[in-house]
């Protein structure tokens, strides 16, 4: 039987929502698998919304899930509705709304608070002994998330948020973007991607080589 | 010196602008190919904007450039101050928007217009016997701009839509979605994609094929 692999979404776009090329990276190497993909995301409105030409912020309101519809083509849960029993793996793309939406940490740092969905999905899983993959800046929500269990995880080489990652009670890995870092004790695996870049073919393969190991897991 | 390849969006979403993974994949394949990618849209308003959880439309109004650049990731330029010159191959994604903004043949099928900027990118490639690779629905496009000279384009197994390319003044072939037909004469190649699917690893197939043949015809 296939093995059914979350892929939790925080929106459509690099500076508001989920990285896009992590995120469909992310599904066709699980394909390429033939896991089951199921995508999700928070049922919220968006933190913001940053007109990705300009780099500024518009005006404009927009919903996570709906937006994260899009990444999905319109195959997508409620994460409300959705357990961890219902999958044999987590993975977390990248992107700034993973850490303006999934958890605040964009703006609030060290005193970042998880969505309670977000917190609950993580929690799960990570207590059910299943394999959580996180990309880019996600690990910064993931630990948030899990400060108490102290885990290891990459963020590139920014001095600042790998500081906070500390700070928040996990242990920051240095890690090259063509490459992941594998916490056994608490089946994470992490990988910068554009963290570090530059291009979309160097974070592919630290994306590769994290679904692998994710699915390596289960 | 890098082969410079243009990818000409249509927005981001497969029900109202370009579909997110073909753009992507093309994207990935450029790069592992050491292309230089050259993203550009035009600077219009969407057709219209598409609810992608629920399917339906929406009140609100998105400019198709602005909505291209969370693909880009910022990195895009505004079609009109794109030349052929800029560029040794061009190659259109697909999704809705491909049929909706860049032509309108989504909605008037054979009678349909095609953008005027859009109209003189592909003309002037073509005239200048540069490669253009046309995915998914973009081949329908690609086969109004330059109907009087009868390109041959794969669109899957849509007999309506296969159909139309033929009255449009195209031939059509039919292909799978892990292959791609070559129209050695206009130097066109084509790949059905998500006409097709079912899933990104069918789709990434034809598409990492179309992008090997568009550079090699350069």
């Amino acid at each position: 039987m296939s093995k059914k692999v979350g892929v939790l979404l925080a929106g459509c776009g690099v500076y508001d929502g989920s990285e896009i090329h992590e995120a469909v990276l992310t599904m066709l190497y699980l394909d390429q698998a033939d896991a089951d993909i199921i995508c999700m995301a928070p049922n919220m409105e968006q933190y913001h919304v940053i007109d990705h030409l300009s780099g500024t912020e518009a005006s404009e309101k927009r919903n996570v899930l709906v937006e994260s519809a899009r990444i999905a083509r319109g195959k997508i849960k409620d994460l409300k509705e959705v357990q961890a029993s219902d999958m044999d793996a987590l993975i977390i793309p990248g992107g700034f709304g993973a850490a303006k939406n999934l958890s605040d940490f964009a703006i609030n740092n060290i005193k970042a608070k998880v969505h309670p969905e977000v917190q609950r999905i993580i929690t799960d899983m990570i207590n059910g002994k299943k394999p959580v993959g996180a990309i880019c800046i996600a690990p910064a929500t993931l630990t948030k998330a899990i400060a108490d269990k102290h885990p290891e995880v990459t963020i590139g080489n920014d001095l600042g948020t790998a500081d906070a990652i500390e700070k928040m009670g996990g242990k920051h890995v240095a890690c090259a973007v063509d490459q992941i870092h594998v916490d056994r004790k608490r089946k994470i695996v992490t990988t910068p991607a554009y963290m570090l870049g530059p291009n979309i073919k160097n974070v592919a393969m630290g994306i590769e080589k994290l679904v692998t190991e994710v699915l390596a897991m289960i």
